[in-house]
């Protein structure tokens, strides 16, 4: 099918991050469409964008007149919908790997600290900043303890999770080191998390999909 | 590629649950083997498990000798192994919504109620039982109700999530429901969940999943 992708976007959304990689990395054109997660109560909980999205979450792909929710149902459906630069393995048994390593990040770590359940222990358990930020800290940990030891014993890691091209366990990994380095986790405990990582953004796919590269990201970022 | 497939299981872990309803929809044989998540500590801590699984979690499924990890990759997984009875839609499109409502369940409801929160909520935060089941309905609830408008704004939706025949969406919605069911939320408010939740529960791949119909399930459950 033929039709503009739009991205809808918070800056410094990790899922949203992951998209705008998997973008870059099939060449796609796409507009970005800011939504504030912050900015006056919070621009994703406003008629317009709850009608796109009952989730009231980013991201969002519009592909012509389809919208399509989740981040790696969007990835997936790239990839699927433009064959070209694959983010997928081709064989059954490397795409349930790169899968598991996606859903490691999407699943067991990324839930636990977004906006939404900062916002609930704060408000409805009075946890305070600190205790939530080691909150935070202890899921990205164990998930990356995990995720290490996976990466590390098989030897289809190689620069990237799955290989010698990037794919979509990377779109989920370096958002989720991004977010490990802003709540000043020490990453020397994941060596092969940090090669992965590093040799992703040096790719321009990874540096244009960057928080900081956003049009809606704070000028002094 | 040939090889016995056997489940790591737990009768009342809601992903084992999906991919038990997964297995049962392909027809495929298998075996169980239990991994009692509470009794000693946890059997999914132990060296053994760890092993297999550095997430220290169920499910896990044993393909001959490889071990694949994450419900939803094992669900792509043996959908990609054993084409017969396709638990995803034909469509890059269909597939798409499919997965986004499975991923809204594992990604966006599920994890926040894992017996590892529930445990760190209780040890970390102090958190009492009546307030942790509080926070476990709230995300329920919150995502049940996009759930319910996704499912009901779309032609798609039938007697299943995606058309006339279950797949990977149901997979999800069932044991998530179960889990609802489990912690007394009204459900009158979901009714197109509950009409395709019990349209699943009529046929015998979603009963003999049942967590009541497991080996390891107490007799008097």
């Amino acid at each position: 099918m033929n039709g503009q992708l739009k991205l809808y976007s918070y800056w410094r959304s990790s899922a949203a991050y992951r998209v705008r990689i998997a973008l870059n990395l099939k060449g796609l054109d796409y507009s970005i469409e800011p939504v504030h997660l912050l900015r006056g109560g919070g621009e994703q909980h406003s008629p317009e964008h709850r009608a796109r999205d009952p989730q009231e979450q980013v991201p969002l792909l519009q592909h012509g007149h389809r919208l399509i929710r989740q981040s790696l149902a969007i990835i997936e459906y790239l990839d699927e919908t433009f064959p070209e630069n694959p983010l997928l393995p081709a064989t059954a048994r490397d795409r349930a790997r790169a899968r598991s390593l996606a859903q490691l990040v999407a699943c067991d770590i990324h839930p636990l600290g977004n906006l939404r359940v900062q916002q609930y222990l704060e408000r409805e358990f009075g946890i305070e900043q600190a205790r939530r930020e080691d909150w935070t800290r202890h899921w990205i940990k164990r998930g990356f303890e995990a995720l290490e030891t996976l990466l590390t014993d098989n030897p289809a890691s190689g620069d990237f999770c799955e290989g010698d091209l990037p794919g979509i366990a990377d779109c989920c990994l370096v958002p989720q080191v991004y977010n490990a380095r802003r709540f000043g986790i020490d990453l020397s405990p994941y060596p092969t998390i940090v090669h992965i990582d590093e040799a992703c953004r040096q790719l321009p796919a990874f540096q244009k999909a960057a928080p900081e590269n956003q049009p809606d990201a704070p000028s002094a970022a």
